[in-house]
């Protein structure tokens, strides 16, 4: 198979490194049933949200315990074969897609809630529960954990990505809610970053620079996550725009005077229409924000009322509020299904996300300019965004068989990356490098900083073998 | 001079490396009189709060921008000489020591503030702007910056410790609020780390892996960093309780309920006396919680009853708040002289100060054993804490004169360590590791992940030139 054009061009020096039979067989004994290559079961590893079309690995490892993680690195290590780190597959950047071969380390099955907190407000969990499965097990000692991307993402692959989402305007993101990593290095050695201490500052952190480093310098196997007590009261809102304009003015205004809001998410009037028709809701058709109020009874109504005369001011109306569980739920499950409801609108597209995200009072210039270049390409698309912290994303809805269409929409994302850079932002909030960033990050960072992350990479991993070609060319 | 014998301990491979003639001169033509060889300067930029008494550098540069940094350390590395950047002294572990000879780089003159972006509550500083000077900046914004050490220190210093202090419980630590870096590499390289967007998934966090790694991995030269909108109301208040138990059991209460509380320190009986004594305070003699709440009038309020009825439950009596800024500031003031009343209550003295954290539900068990061997050893100290994020400081006085004080403080401070890493803490919460807590830092963090700080280390720093001998023994 040749790779498309554009992943040529990202990934000049792209070769397949072979798989040893030695290795495969070396593999087939140590886990038996646990290491899979039927091809059904590779292919099902080798393709995620993103829209590339690479090889599937040689084979996958049901990993079970942090043991054998180690044990499979070690493996891979000893014919310096790549090994990738697998959640559920949720990435949008190609992060786990094998472009230079190797074996898939899936760690689904490392699905154990290990120890529960509850007086220190921490969980411990295996890289394998998903947030929902870290919210289900902690809902009955009145806790929760607040980053949500969306997907049913792994908690492993969240800190891989240094994931968001919706909460992270108040709660912060997996940089700051990740309090201590086990991790699998290149060596096939397991070390421990970081304590349940909510401080310290001993030494490096390596828990920091684990997150975010997309399977390329350890397989993490244990995380140590913060948690929240849930909040007394929860309201949530949606209110209608005239303008996009209007919507984010208001954003920005809220974000300014300090007001602890929980979510406070954008949708564009075309991605309210579909999602009304995906899930059957009765969303007025305009520019809408959806935000939640977390707190004391008290504390929530007065955040409501200061937002709510805010809108106003930028001729926001039709305040709806949702104040039940049920409710609330239908709300936010609605607005993670907008990525669905856009693909479903067009069958057979795919769609190509972007992910900037800009200081808070750069956020009109940089989503306006980007709202009509997107209007004039004619690509079809979908906007959401967690505008309070200054991200969003453009969902370009191409038919993957006609090559013009991606181009156009690679076009946007790089028209939209460079104004975002020119803003003092980042070409990714949440989503992470992957294969689709490098060359974005080179323009971010600079060539010095990139770099230093390379000369880091190849200190931990010599022989290249953690998720390689991954953020950067090595 | 000889190194005294628990230096000699901790640093067993300690050599004075030779600085010659040839980078003195092309120093002292480089930079004339910012380049000073004079011994009181020397001595000024060798010494600082902690208890080492180590030879001073050969030379101390006064570097007033980016260019004279990155210069001073291209000419040290031309030499494989070590540099160790200065901003007001006020480590406690000895991080600016030139334990292996060296140059002292001393970046207090790059005090501009060199933007403030009121819109986005971002600031950006060069290293040598303090804390306090960050606040007189942006005061009339209506912003403020609240990470808070006590001591007037740098940012630049307060980065590279990953410092804290009274607000971290509701604000973080420097950890959390430094967005982004200039930073001269060991090669005397500027590189850029982080953007002002709130966050980023864009390849390894060097921000993150800069913060708190004490000068070892590059010389900060400029920080961005997080904003608070200034609170609408602020309210202090002290509580007495019979004993630290009991004012131990509030805080972990009202910690586990999640209220907002801003500040949240413990001072002991003793360390209230020494506190009156010097600052001439009529505050009730007994242990005392010192307390801050920041939001609405109504929230603070609300806040405020919560603790004041949790309080009661547990024994606390005489609820004094404190509304005006002069009062607060009088009682915080009190607070942060804690230390120098301490060393002025017993002239010549010097303190050994710990700062262990462990997770909140473990603070009472931590806190309380610690005081009976203290008390036990018959060593004067004071006790205050961060109590609110778990973390307290013992300061141990001691004679310097009389070695069998140094070896029983340091005994007291082992025992503590050793307790609070079996309790899942840290062994340093927010002072840094230095010359004085490696053997702690292998303890707690165990060999597998110091080993992975010194291959950084060595990949970063080749010929060990950045503060060298800190945090680990290469």
């Amino acid at each position: 198979m040749n790779a498309p054009a554009h992943l040529v061009h990202l990934m000049p020096d792209v070769l397949q490194r072979p798989v040893p039979a030695e290795l495969m067989s070396s593999l087939q004994s140590r886990f038996g049933a646990q290491c899979s290559t039927a091809l059904a079961v590779r292919e099902q590893h080798g393709r995620d949200e993103s829209v590339y079309d690479v090889p599937p690995p040689a084979a996958v490892v049901f990993a079970q315990s942090t043991q054998d993680v180690a044990d499979a690195v070690k493996l891979a290590a000893l014919y310096k074969v790549p090994v990738i780190p697998f959640g559920v597959g949720s990435s949008l950047e190609g992060h786990l897609l094998a472009v230079q071969g190797g074996i898939s380390i899936d760690v689904s099955r490392m699905n154990q809630v290990l120890s529960i907190n509850a007086e220190d407000l921490t969980v411990t969990v295996q890289p394998g529960v998903t947030r929902m499965g870290v919210n289900n097990a902690v809902k009955s000692e009145g806790l929760f954990f607040p980053i949500d991307p969306g997907a049913d993402a792994s908690i492993g692959g969240m800190t891989a990505t240094r994931a968001s989402g919706t909460n992270a305007v108040r709660y912060g993101t997996m940089r700051e809610n990740v309090l201590a990593l086990e991790v699998v290095t290149a060596q096939g050695e397991v070390i421990r970053t970081g304590t349940r201490a909510r401080k310290s500052s001993a030494g490096y952190d390596l828990t920091r620079l684990m997150v975010g480093s997309e399977g390329t310098l350890g397989v993490i196997t244990e995380v140590t996550l913060k948690l929240y007590p849930l909040p007394e009261a929860i309201s949530a809102a949606t209110c209608s725009f005239p303008t996009i304009e209007a919507a984010v003015r208001t954003v920005i205004q809220v974000i300014q005077l300090g007001v602890p809001i929980a979510r406070c998410e954008l949708i564009d009037a075309n991605t309210v229409r579909m999602v009304n028709a995906h899930s059957k809701l009765g969303l007025r058709e305009e520019h809408m924000l959806l935000m939640e109020f977390h707190g004391s009874p008290a504390s929530v109504q007065e955040q409501a009322e200061t937002v709510q005369e805010i809108a106003s001011e930028f001729g926001g109306n039709a305040f709806q509020w949702a104040t039940t569980p049920e409710e609330r739920t239908r709300l936010w499950t609605a607005r993670h299904n907008a990525y669905f409801a856009a693909i479903q609108s067009k069958p057979g597209c795919r769609a190509i996300s972007t992910d900037t995200c800009v200081p808070i009072s750069r956020l009109a210039d940089c989503l306006l300019d980007s709202v009509a270049e997107a209007d004039a390409s004619g690509i079809p698309y979908f906007l959401v965004g967690h505008v309070g912290d200054g991200n969003f994303h453009f969902g370009y809805l191409i038919d993957p068989a006609i090559p013009e269409q991606r181009r156009v929409a690679e076009e946007l994302n790089h028209q939209l990356v460079s104004r975002a850079l020119s803003l003092e932002g980042t070409c990714t909030g949440e989503h992470g490098v992957g294969l689709h960033k490098m060359d974005f990050l080179l323009t971010e960072a600079g060539s010095g900083a990139v770099n230093m992350m390379r000369t880091i990479k190849r200190a931990l991993d010599p022989d290249n073998i953690l998720n390689p070609g991954k953020i950067f060319a090595l």
